[in-house]
Protein backbone atom coordinates (compact mmCIF):
# COMPACT_ATOMS: atom_id res chain seq x y z
CA UNK A 1 0.00 0.00 0.00
CA UNK A 2 1.81 2.84 -1.40
CA UNK A 3 0.51 6.73 0.00
CA UNK A 4 1.65 10.28 -0.05
CA UNK A 5 4.12 11.17 2.68
CA UNK A 6 2.81 13.01 5.25
CA UNK A 7 5.57 14.52 6.36
CA UNK A 8 6.75 16.25 3.47
CA UNK A 9 8.11 19.85 3.58
CA UNK A 10 9.46 20.78 0.44
CA UNK A 11 9.84 19.58 -3.34
CA UNK A 12 6.86 18.42 -5.81
CA UNK A 13 4.19 16.84 -4.16
CA UNK A 14 2.46 13.84 -5.27
CA UNK A 15 -1.23 15.24 -5.05
CA UNK A 16 -4.04 16.80 -7.17
CA UNK A 17 -2.87 14.06 -10.30
CA UNK A 18 0.86 15.08 -9.83
CA UNK A 19 3.97 13.31 -9.81
CA UNK A 20 5.65 12.99 -6.50
CA UNK A 21 7.29 10.82 -4.16
CA UNK A 22 4.89 8.05 -2.34
CA UNK A 23 5.83 5.79 0.61
CA UNK A 24 4.85 2.83 2.22
CA UNK A 25 4.73 1.06 5.51
CA UNK A 26 8.03 -0.22 5.99
CA UNK A 27 10.02 2.38 5.96
CA UNK A 28 10.56 3.41 2.27
CA UNK A 29 10.48 6.37 0.13
CA UNK A 30 9.89 5.59 -3.59
CA UNK A 31 10.85 9.12 -5.23
CA UNK A 32 10.05 9.06 -9.22
CA UNK A 33 12.29 9.94 -11.74
CA UNK A 34 11.85 11.77 -14.37
CA UNK A 35 11.95 11.97 -17.94
CA UNK A 36 11.78 15.18 -18.81
CA UNK A 37 15.69 16.50 -18.04
CA UNK A 38 18.47 14.62 -16.54
CA UNK A 39 17.74 15.18 -12.95
CA UNK A 40 16.32 11.59 -12.29
CA UNK A 41 19.32 10.08 -14.00
CA UNK A 42 22.15 12.29 -12.18
CA UNK A 43 20.56 11.35 -9.03
CA UNK A 44 20.61 7.85 -9.68
CA UNK A 45 23.86 7.87 -11.40
CA UNK A 46 24.65 9.39 -8.12
CA UNK A 47 23.07 7.29 -5.38
CA UNK A 48 24.93 4.15 -7.60
CA UNK A 49 28.45 5.82 -7.39
CA UNK A 50 27.94 6.99 -3.63
CA UNK A 51 26.79 3.15 -2.48
CA UNK A 52 29.93 1.77 -3.91
CA UNK A 53 32.49 4.26 -3.69
CA UNK A 54 34.93 2.34 -0.95
CA UNK A 55 36.45 5.86 -0.11
CA UNK A 56 33.31 7.13 2.17
CA UNK A 57 33.92 6.94 5.59
CA UNK A 58 31.08 4.55 8.13
CA UNK A 59 30.37 7.71 9.80
CA UNK A 60 29.47 10.30 6.49
CA UNK A 61 27.58 7.37 5.44
CA UNK A 62 25.10 7.96 7.87
CA UNK A 63 24.32 11.44 6.77
CA UNK A 64 22.80 9.28 3.92
CA UNK A 65 19.48 7.83 2.97
CA UNK A 66 19.81 4.45 2.64
CA UNK A 67 19.32 3.12 -1.08
CA UNK A 68 17.57 0.31 -2.42
CA UNK A 69 17.92 0.44 -6.03
CA UNK A 70 14.89 1.30 -8.25
CA UNK A 71 11.73 -0.33 -8.52
CA UNK A 72 8.92 0.45 -11.44
CA UNK A 73 5.60 1.59 -9.99
CA UNK A 74 2.44 2.78 -10.93
CA UNK A 75 3.23 7.24 -10.89
CA UNK A 76 1.20 9.62 -8.29
CA UNK A 77 0.09 11.23 -11.98
CA UNK A 78 -1.61 8.28 -13.27
CA UNK A 79 0.95 8.19 -16.08
CA UNK A 80 1.67 4.45 -15.65
CA UNK A 81 4.53 2.78 -14.34
CA UNK A 82 7.15 4.48 -14.34
CA UNK A 83 11.03 3.37 -12.53
CA UNK A 84 11.16 5.17 -9.15
CA UNK A 85 14.15 5.17 -6.44
CA UNK A 86 13.49 3.10 -3.67
CA UNK A 87 14.78 5.30 -0.59
CA UNK A 88 14.71 5.03 2.94
CA UNK A 89 12.05 7.02 4.40
CA UNK A 90 13.82 9.34 7.23
CA UNK A 91 10.94 10.15 8.62
CA UNK A 92 8.96 6.37 9.42
CA UNK A 93 10.47 5.62 12.61
CA UNK A 94 9.31 8.76 14.13
CA UNK A 95 6.05 10.32 15.54
CA UNK A 96 5.02 13.95 14.95
CA UNK A 97 8.78 15.24 13.59
CA UNK A 98 10.09 18.54 13.52
CA UNK A 99 11.35 18.97 10.44
CA UNK A 100 13.52 22.22 8.65
CA UNK A 101 15.07 21.57 4.88
CA UNK A 102 17.93 23.90 4.35
CA UNK A 103 19.18 24.17 0.45
CA UNK A 104 23.08 24.49 1.41
CA UNK A 105 25.12 26.59 -0.62
CA UNK A 106 25.44 30.77 -1.98
CA UNK A 107 24.91 29.28 -5.53
CA UNK A 108 22.60 26.60 -6.63
CA UNK A 109 23.83 26.82 -10.51
CA UNK A 110 26.67 25.01 -11.87
CA UNK A 111 29.14 26.09 -15.15
CA UNK A 112 27.78 22.39 -16.57
CA UNK A 113 23.77 23.36 -16.42
CA UNK A 114 21.66 25.28 -19.29
CA UNK A 115 22.29 28.93 -19.47
CA UNK A 116 18.20 28.92 -18.70
CA UNK A 117 18.87 27.22 -15.76
CA UNK A 118 21.62 29.25 -14.87
CA UNK A 119 19.41 32.52 -15.10
CA UNK A 120 16.49 30.88 -12.99
CA UNK A 121 18.48 30.06 -10.32
CA UNK A 122 21.09 33.15 -10.11
CA UNK A 123 17.39 35.21 -9.40
CA UNK A 124 16.17 32.97 -7.16
CA UNK A 125 19.60 32.89 -5.01
CA UNK A 126 19.76 36.42 -4.98
CA UNK A 127 16.24 37.05 -4.00
CA UNK A 128 16.43 34.06 -0.64
CA UNK A 129 18.71 33.97 1.71
CA UNK A 130 21.10 31.96 -0.29
CA UNK A 131 23.33 34.46 -1.08
CA UNK A 132 23.44 36.03 1.58
CA UNK A 133 23.51 33.56 4.30
CA UNK A 134 25.30 30.43 2.05
CA UNK A 135 21.68 28.71 2.81
CA UNK A 136 17.78 29.15 2.43
CA UNK A 137 15.48 27.29 4.73
CA UNK A 138 13.08 25.84 1.50
CA UNK A 139 10.57 23.83 3.73
CA UNK A 140 9.70 22.95 7.33
CA UNK A 141 6.85 21.77 9.95
CA UNK A 142 7.14 22.42 13.99
CA UNK A 143 5.40 20.79 15.85
CA UNK A 144 3.91 21.56 19.37
CA UNK A 145 0.80 21.81 21.62
CA UNK A 146 -1.64 22.53 18.87
CA UNK A 147 -0.21 20.49 16.15
CA UNK A 148 1.96 21.43 12.94
CA UNK A 149 3.54 24.99 12.22
CA UNK A 150 4.10 24.52 8.31
CA UNK A 151 4.45 28.04 7.07
CA UNK A 152 3.31 28.06 2.98
CA UNK A 153 5.76 28.05 0.10
CA UNK A 154 5.99 31.91 -0.34
CA UNK A 155 6.16 32.71 3.07
CA UNK A 156 9.15 30.19 3.32
CA UNK A 157 10.84 31.97 0.10
CA UNK A 158 10.83 35.63 2.08
CA UNK A 159 12.36 34.46 4.43
CA UNK A 160 15.00 37.11 6.19
CA UNK A 161 18.47 36.21 8.14
CA UNK A 162 16.67 36.81 11.31
CA UNK A 163 13.36 34.94 10.07
CA UNK A 164 15.94 32.08 9.77
CA UNK A 165 16.95 32.57 13.19
CA UNK A 166 13.46 32.84 14.74
CA UNK A 167 12.93 29.47 12.79
CA UNK A 168 15.87 27.54 14.55
CA UNK A 169 15.15 28.74 18.11
CA UNK A 170 11.44 27.75 17.37
CA UNK A 171 12.45 24.45 16.21
CA UNK A 172 13.71 23.63 19.47
CA UNK A 173 10.71 25.60 21.92
CA UNK A 174 7.92 24.02 22.87
CA UNK A 175 5.97 27.07 21.49
CA UNK A 176 5.97 28.78 18.23
CA UNK A 177 5.18 32.06 19.35
CA UNK A 178 6.87 35.20 18.99
CA UNK A 179 9.09 34.14 21.84
CA UNK A 180 10.15 30.72 21.70
CA UNK A 181 11.56 29.63 24.92
CA UNK A 182 14.86 27.17 23.34
CA UNK A 183 13.93 24.90 26.28
CA UNK A 184 15.09 21.82 23.98
CA UNK A 185 17.84 24.03 22.53
CA UNK A 186 20.60 22.04 24.50
CA UNK A 187 19.82 18.82 24.19
CA UNK A 188 19.10 18.72 20.42
CA UNK A 189 21.43 21.48 19.31
CA UNK A 190 24.09 20.57 21.90
CA UNK A 191 26.10 17.51 23.18
CA UNK A 192 28.42 15.23 21.88
CA UNK A 193 25.41 13.72 20.04
CA UNK A 194 23.70 16.67 19.08
CA UNK A 195 23.07 18.45 16.06
CA UNK A 196 25.92 21.35 16.05
CA UNK A 197 28.31 18.45 16.55
CA UNK A 198 26.94 15.76 13.85
CA UNK A 199 27.77 19.38 10.95
CA UNK A 200 30.84 19.58 12.56
CA UNK A 201 31.49 16.19 11.72
CA UNK A 202 30.18 16.64 8.00
CA UNK A 203 31.95 20.15 7.88
CA UNK A 204 35.60 18.08 8.74
CA UNK A 205 34.73 15.58 5.74
CA UNK A 206 33.87 18.27 3.08
CA UNK A 207 37.23 19.99 4.13
CA UNK A 208 38.71 16.93 2.65
CA UNK A 209 36.47 15.26 -0.16
CA UNK A 210 37.14 16.61 -3.59
CA UNK A 211 34.64 13.63 -5.14
CA UNK A 212 31.24 15.44 -5.57
CA UNK A 213 30.10 18.24 -5.68
CA UNK A 214 26.43 18.91 -4.38
CA UNK A 215 24.23 21.75 -5.88
CA UNK A 216 21.24 22.70 -4.81
CA UNK A 217 21.50 19.88 -2.39
CA UNK A 218 19.50 19.87 1.44
CA UNK A 219 20.51 18.81 4.68
CA UNK A 220 16.93 17.60 6.54
CA UNK A 221 17.32 18.28 10.45
CA UNK A 222 14.65 16.08 12.15
CA UNK A 223 13.82 16.31 16.04
CA UNK A 224 10.90 14.26 17.43
CA UNK A 225 9.94 15.78 20.98
CA UNK A 226 7.99 12.17 22.04
CA UNK A 227 10.93 10.42 21.33
CA UNK A 228 12.80 12.40 23.08
CA UNK A 229 11.01 12.47 26.66
CA UNK A 230 10.49 8.85 26.58
CA UNK A 231 14.17 8.78 26.15
CA UNK A 232 14.27 6.61 22.84
CA UNK A 233 17.06 7.15 20.61
CA UNK A 234 17.91 9.16 18.26
CA UNK A 235 15.12 11.81 18.80
CA UNK A 236 17.26 14.41 16.35
CA UNK A 237 18.30 13.38 13.31
CA UNK A 238 21.02 15.12 10.23
CA UNK A 239 20.39 13.69 6.81
CA UNK A 240 21.08 15.03 3.00
CA UNK A 241 18.86 15.00 0.40
CA UNK A 242 18.39 15.69 -3.29
CA UNK A 243 21.47 14.76 -4.86
CA UNK A 244 19.69 15.80 -8.59
CA UNK A 245 21.86 18.77 -9.11
CA UNK A 246 25.72 16.67 -7.75
CA UNK A 247 28.65 16.90 -10.13
CA UNK A 248 32.03 15.83 -10.14
CA UNK A 249 34.08 17.39 -7.65
CA UNK A 250 37.40 17.01 -10.27
CA UNK A 251 40.03 16.93 -7.11
CA UNK A 252 38.44 20.18 -6.25
CA UNK A 253 36.45 20.96 -2.51
CA UNK A 254 32.92 21.52 -2.29
CA UNK A 255 33.71 25.16 -1.12
CA UNK A 256 30.39 26.47 -1.96
CA UNK A 257 28.55 23.72 0.14
CA UNK A 258 31.48 24.11 2.65
CA UNK A 259 30.79 27.71 3.04
CA UNK A 260 27.34 27.59 3.00
CA UNK A 261 27.70 24.70 5.42
CA UNK A 262 29.93 26.88 7.79
CA UNK A 263 27.82 29.68 8.09
CA UNK A 264 24.58 27.64 8.86
CA UNK A 265 27.10 25.86 11.61
CA UNK A 266 27.61 29.31 12.90
CA UNK A 267 23.60 30.16 12.77
CA UNK A 268 23.00 27.19 15.01
CA UNK A 269 26.22 27.72 17.30
CA UNK A 270 24.39 31.50 18.18
CA UNK A 271 20.77 29.91 18.83
CA UNK A 272 22.67 27.79 21.04
CA UNK A 273 24.79 30.47 22.72
CA UNK A 274 21.82 32.75 23.38
CA UNK A 275 19.25 29.94 24.79
CA UNK A 276 22.10 29.20 27.52
CA UNK A 277 22.48 32.77 28.05
CA UNK A 278 19.13 33.59 28.79
CA UNK A 279 19.09 30.24 31.01
CA UNK A 280 22.08 32.27 33.08
CA UNK A 281 20.01 35.49 33.05
CA UNK A 282 16.77 33.35 34.19
CA UNK A 283 18.79 31.84 37.15
CA UNK A 284 19.90 35.18 38.53
CA UNK B 1 61.36 60.03 -3.58
CA UNK B 2 58.51 58.05 -4.56
CA UNK B 3 58.85 55.69 -6.76
CA UNK B 4 56.89 52.86 -9.29
CA UNK B 5 56.44 49.87 -6.89
CA UNK B 6 59.15 46.90 -8.44
CA UNK B 7 57.22 44.56 -7.30
CA UNK B 8 53.43 44.49 -7.81
CA UNK B 9 52.03 41.82 -9.49
CA UNK B 10 48.46 42.76 -10.16
CA UNK B 11 45.98 46.00 -10.05
CA UNK B 12 46.68 48.89 -11.37
CA UNK B 13 49.77 50.48 -12.01
CA UNK B 14 51.40 53.58 -12.45
CA UNK B 15 52.70 53.48 -15.74
CA UNK B 16 52.48 54.93 -19.32
CA UNK B 17 50.81 58.96 -16.88
CA UNK B 18 48.05 56.38 -15.52
CA UNK B 19 46.93 56.10 -11.97
CA UNK B 20 48.66 53.82 -9.44
CA UNK B 21 50.07 53.33 -6.13
CA UNK B 22 53.52 54.85 -5.38
CA UNK B 23 56.37 53.87 -2.63
CA UNK B 24 59.35 55.60 -0.79
CA UNK B 25 62.28 54.05 0.50
CA UNK B 26 61.31 53.87 4.05
CA UNK B 27 59.00 50.86 3.35
CA UNK B 28 55.29 52.80 2.38
CA UNK B 29 52.87 52.43 0.11
CA UNK B 30 51.27 54.87 -1.16
CA UNK B 31 47.47 53.64 -2.81
CA UNK B 32 45.24 56.64 -4.86
CA UNK B 33 41.89 57.20 -3.48
CA UNK B 34 40.20 56.93 -7.05
CA UNK B 35 37.57 59.78 -7.19
CA UNK B 36 35.49 57.79 -9.93
CA UNK B 37 33.50 55.53 -7.66
CA UNK B 38 32.93 54.21 -4.21
CA UNK B 39 36.01 52.05 -3.89
CA UNK B 40 38.42 54.75 -2.29
CA UNK B 41 35.86 55.60 -0.02
CA UNK B 42 35.09 52.39 0.67
CA UNK B 43 38.71 50.89 1.49
CA UNK B 44 39.62 54.32 3.82
CA UNK B 45 36.67 53.35 5.68
CA UNK B 46 37.45 49.43 6.04
CA UNK B 47 41.33 50.62 7.15
CA UNK B 48 39.89 53.15 9.87
CA UNK B 49 37.32 50.74 11.48
CA UNK B 50 40.00 47.77 11.23
CA UNK B 51 42.52 49.65 12.89
CA UNK B 52 40.24 50.79 15.68
CA UNK B 53 38.35 47.71 15.86
CA UNK B 54 39.46 46.20 19.03
CA UNK B 55 37.71 42.78 18.52
CA UNK B 56 40.20 41.69 16.05
CA UNK B 57 42.76 39.74 17.57
CA UNK B 58 46.50 39.94 17.61
CA UNK B 59 47.46 36.92 15.60
CA UNK B 60 44.88 38.15 12.89
CA UNK B 61 46.11 42.36 12.49
CA UNK B 62 49.40 40.74 11.69
CA UNK B 63 47.38 39.43 8.56
CA UNK B 64 46.89 42.81 7.43
CA UNK B 65 49.11 45.84 6.05
CA UNK B 66 49.95 47.91 8.45
CA UNK B 67 47.84 51.90 7.92
CA UNK B 68 49.32 55.09 8.89
CA UNK B 69 46.16 57.09 7.62
CA UNK B 70 46.36 59.39 4.53
CA UNK B 71 48.36 61.88 2.07
CA UNK B 72 48.21 64.24 -0.48
CA UNK B 73 50.66 63.26 -2.61
CA UNK B 74 51.55 64.39 -6.86
CA UNK B 75 49.21 61.53 -8.18
CA UNK B 76 51.30 59.38 -11.20
CA UNK B 77 48.57 60.40 -13.49
CA UNK B 78 49.83 63.71 -13.10
CA UNK B 79 46.49 65.09 -12.49
CA UNK B 80 48.34 66.81 -9.20
CA UNK B 81 47.66 66.25 -5.22
CA UNK B 82 45.33 63.61 -4.46
CA UNK B 83 44.72 61.52 -1.24
CA UNK B 84 46.63 58.30 -1.31
CA UNK B 85 46.15 55.50 1.74
CA UNK B 86 49.61 55.20 3.65
CA UNK B 87 49.97 51.59 4.04
CA UNK B 88 52.84 48.87 4.87
CA UNK B 89 55.12 48.16 1.82
CA UNK B 90 55.01 43.96 2.28
CA UNK B 91 57.63 43.88 0.04
CA UNK B 92 60.09 46.59 1.13
CA UNK B 93 62.19 44.23 3.88
CA UNK B 94 62.42 41.34 1.12
CA UNK B 95 65.27 40.67 -1.76
CA UNK B 96 63.59 38.95 -4.79
CA UNK B 97 60.49 37.84 -3.69
CA UNK B 98 58.56 35.26 -5.26
CA UNK B 99 54.83 36.40 -4.81
CA UNK B 100 51.32 35.12 -5.69
CA UNK B 101 48.17 37.10 -5.57
CA UNK B 102 45.32 35.08 -5.13
CA UNK B 103 41.72 36.46 -5.20
CA UNK B 104 39.78 34.73 -2.70
CA UNK B 105 36.05 33.63 -2.91
CA UNK B 106 34.08 31.95 -5.85
CA UNK B 107 31.52 35.07 -5.93
CA UNK B 108 33.41 38.70 -6.40
CA UNK B 109 30.33 40.88 -6.82
CA UNK B 110 27.69 41.56 -3.58
CA UNK B 111 24.24 42.33 -3.57
CA UNK B 112 25.30 46.15 -2.69
CA UNK B 113 27.08 46.84 -6.45
CA UNK B 114 25.61 47.89 -9.26
CA UNK B 115 23.81 45.15 -11.46
CA UNK B 116 26.62 46.60 -14.33
CA UNK B 117 29.32 45.56 -11.42
CA UNK B 118 27.63 42.20 -10.80
CA UNK B 119 27.41 41.17 -14.59
CA UNK B 120 30.50 41.72 -15.13
CA UNK B 121 31.35 40.26 -11.97
CA UNK B 122 29.52 37.09 -13.34
CA UNK B 123 31.00 36.85 -16.19
CA UNK B 124 34.58 36.73 -14.96
CA UNK B 125 33.84 34.83 -12.28
CA UNK B 126 32.53 31.91 -14.37
CA UNK B 127 35.38 32.19 -17.41
CA UNK B 128 37.79 31.78 -14.58
CA UNK B 129 38.70 29.74 -12.11
CA UNK B 130 36.97 31.74 -9.13
CA UNK B 131 33.87 29.60 -9.89
CA UNK B 132 35.15 26.54 -10.14
CA UNK B 133 38.10 26.86 -7.58
CA UNK B 134 36.42 29.10 -5.48
CA UNK B 135 39.46 31.36 -5.97
CA UNK B 136 41.81 32.71 -9.14
CA UNK B 137 45.36 33.61 -9.30
CA UNK B 138 45.41 37.18 -10.50
CA UNK B 139 49.00 37.92 -10.27
CA UNK B 140 52.29 36.25 -9.81
CA UNK B 141 56.42 36.77 -10.07
CA UNK B 142 58.66 33.78 -8.97
CA UNK B 143 62.24 34.12 -8.82
CA UNK B 144 64.46 31.68 -10.05
CA UNK B 145 68.23 31.35 -11.52
CA UNK B 146 67.27 33.57 -14.80
CA UNK B 147 65.02 36.18 -12.95
CA UNK B 148 61.65 36.47 -12.91
CA UNK B 149 59.02 34.40 -13.89
CA UNK B 150 56.44 36.58 -14.50
CA UNK B 151 53.17 35.60 -17.10
CA UNK B 152 51.07 38.36 -18.52
CA UNK B 153 47.53 39.01 -17.52
CA UNK B 154 46.16 37.37 -20.25
CA UNK B 155 48.04 34.05 -19.76
CA UNK B 156 47.02 34.37 -15.86
CA UNK B 157 43.19 35.01 -16.73
CA UNK B 158 42.94 31.83 -18.76
CA UNK B 159 44.84 29.54 -15.52
CA UNK B 160 43.15 26.05 -15.14
CA UNK B 161 42.83 23.97 -11.90
CA UNK B 162 45.86 22.46 -13.37
CA UNK B 163 47.86 25.76 -13.88
CA UNK B 164 47.24 26.65 -10.46
CA UNK B 165 48.69 23.82 -9.13
CA UNK B 166 51.90 23.91 -11.33
CA UNK B 167 52.14 27.72 -10.02
CA UNK B 168 51.56 26.53 -6.38
CA UNK B 169 54.83 24.14 -7.26
CA UNK B 170 56.86 26.04 -9.14
CA UNK B 171 56.52 29.13 -6.08
CA UNK B 172 58.46 26.80 -3.72
CA UNK B 173 61.07 25.55 -6.55
CA UNK B 174 64.44 26.27 -7.18
CA UNK B 175 63.15 25.71 -11.11
CA UNK B 176 60.53 27.13 -12.88
CA UNK B 177 60.50 24.49 -15.92
CA UNK B 178 58.06 21.71 -16.60
CA UNK B 179 59.32 19.76 -13.65
CA UNK B 180 59.61 21.73 -10.63
CA UNK B 181 61.35 20.58 -7.85
CA UNK B 182 59.41 21.62 -5.14
CA UNK B 183 62.52 21.42 -2.81
CA UNK B 184 61.57 24.57 -0.53
CA UNK B 185 58.03 23.32 0.36
CA UNK B 186 58.41 21.83 3.31
CA UNK B 187 60.14 25.17 4.19
CA UNK B 188 57.82 27.47 2.71
CA UNK B 189 54.56 25.88 3.11
CA UNK B 190 55.14 23.08 5.87
CA UNK B 191 55.91 23.36 9.61
CA UNK B 192 54.40 25.13 12.49
CA UNK B 193 55.36 28.66 10.72
CA UNK B 194 54.76 28.08 7.21
CA UNK B 195 51.78 29.46 5.08
CA UNK B 196 49.84 26.83 4.99
CA UNK B 197 49.79 26.85 9.05
CA UNK B 198 49.25 30.86 8.77
CA UNK B 199 46.29 29.68 6.43
CA UNK B 200 44.59 27.77 8.91
CA UNK B 201 44.64 30.82 11.97
CA UNK B 202 43.09 32.67 8.92
CA UNK B 203 40.39 30.00 8.67
CA UNK B 204 39.81 29.62 11.84
CA UNK B 205 39.03 33.57 12.40
CA UNK B 206 36.86 33.56 9.26
CA UNK B 207 34.67 30.71 10.75
CA UNK B 208 33.78 32.87 13.38
CA UNK B 209 34.24 36.40 12.76
CA UNK B 210 30.55 37.95 11.47
CA UNK B 211 32.00 41.81 11.05
CA UNK B 212 33.23 41.97 7.31
CA UNK B 213 32.97 40.34 4.22
CA UNK B 214 35.88 40.77 1.85
CA UNK B 215 34.80 40.83 -1.72
CA UNK B 216 37.45 40.90 -4.26
CA UNK B 217 40.04 40.63 -1.47
CA UNK B 218 43.45 39.01 -2.15
CA UNK B 219 45.95 36.93 0.27
CA UNK B 220 49.04 37.62 -0.83
CA UNK B 221 51.70 35.11 -0.42
CA UNK B 222 55.36 36.23 -0.53
CA UNK B 223 58.33 34.28 -0.50
CA UNK B 224 62.26 35.37 -0.63
CA UNK B 225 64.57 32.94 -1.30
CA UNK B 226 67.91 35.13 -0.33
CA UNK B 227 66.21 35.44 3.44
CA UNK B 228 65.13 32.12 3.85
CA UNK B 229 68.89 30.97 2.44
CA UNK B 230 70.22 33.32 4.90
CA UNK B 231 68.12 32.12 7.67
CA UNK B 232 66.21 35.65 7.95
CA UNK B 233 62.65 35.77 9.03
CA UNK B 234 60.67 36.18 8.36
CA UNK B 235 61.52 34.49 4.88
CA UNK B 236 57.62 34.11 3.79
CA UNK B 237 54.34 36.29 4.45
CA UNK B 238 50.43 35.88 4.01
CA UNK B 239 48.88 39.32 3.95
CA UNK B 240 45.23 40.21 3.05
CA UNK B 241 45.23 43.33 0.50
CA UNK B 242 42.64 45.16 -1.33
CA UNK B 243 39.91 46.15 0.50
CA UNK B 244 37.88 48.29 -1.97
CA UNK B 245 34.70 45.49 -1.85
CA UNK B 246 34.74 45.16 1.81
CA UNK B 247 31.01 44.90 3.21
CA UNK B 248 29.30 44.86 6.60
CA UNK B 249 28.94 41.34 7.54
CA UNK B 250 25.22 41.87 9.33
CA UNK B 251 26.60 38.91 11.96
CA UNK B 252 26.92 36.54 9.38
CA UNK B 253 30.11 34.61 8.71
CA UNK B 254 31.83 35.42 5.30
CA UNK B 255 31.06 32.19 3.80
CA UNK B 256 32.13 33.48 0.22
CA UNK B 257 35.49 34.20 1.73
CA UNK B 258 35.92 31.16 4.12
CA UNK B 259 34.81 28.10 1.20
CA UNK B 260 37.14 29.78 -1.58
CA UNK B 261 40.07 29.84 1.62
CA UNK B 262 39.31 26.32 2.44
CA UNK B 263 39.93 25.23 -1.56
CA UNK B 264 43.09 27.29 -1.27
CA UNK B 265 43.98 25.23 1.66
CA UNK B 266 43.49 22.05 0.34
CA UNK B 267 45.47 22.93 -2.97
CA UNK B 268 48.58 23.72 -0.81
CA UNK B 269 48.17 21.07 1.12
CA UNK B 270 48.26 18.45 -1.80
CA UNK B 271 51.34 20.46 -3.10
CA UNK B 272 53.01 19.64 0.12
CA UNK B 273 51.77 16.29 0.43
CA UNK B 274 52.53 15.24 -3.50
CA UNK B 275 56.42 17.24 -2.71
CA UNK B 276 56.81 14.67 0.48
CA UNK B 277 55.61 11.61 -1.34
CA UNK B 278 58.14 12.66 -4.18
CA UNK B 279 61.04 12.95 -1.72
CA UNK B 280 59.97 9.32 -0.42
CA UNK B 281 59.78 8.06 -4.10
CA UNK B 282 63.37 9.31 -4.68
CA UNK B 283 64.47 7.92 -1.33
CA UNK B 284 63.48 4.48 -2.50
Amino acid sequence: MLKVPEHQVAGRQAIDGKLGPLIDNSGHFYKPLQDDDERGTRELTFYHSFSSNTRIPHHIRRFFPVFHGTQLLKASDGSGLRPHLVLQDITSDHINPSILDIKIGSRTWYLEASNDYVQNCFHRDKTTTTVSLGFRICGLQIYNESGFWKPGRKLVRNFTANDVRSVLRKFVSSNVGPEPDCCFADSVYGGCDGILQRLLELKTWFEDQTMYHFRSCSILLLFDKESFLKGKTPFAEVKLIDFAHVVDGNGVIDHNFLGGLCSFIKFVSQVLADSKGSTMEDKF
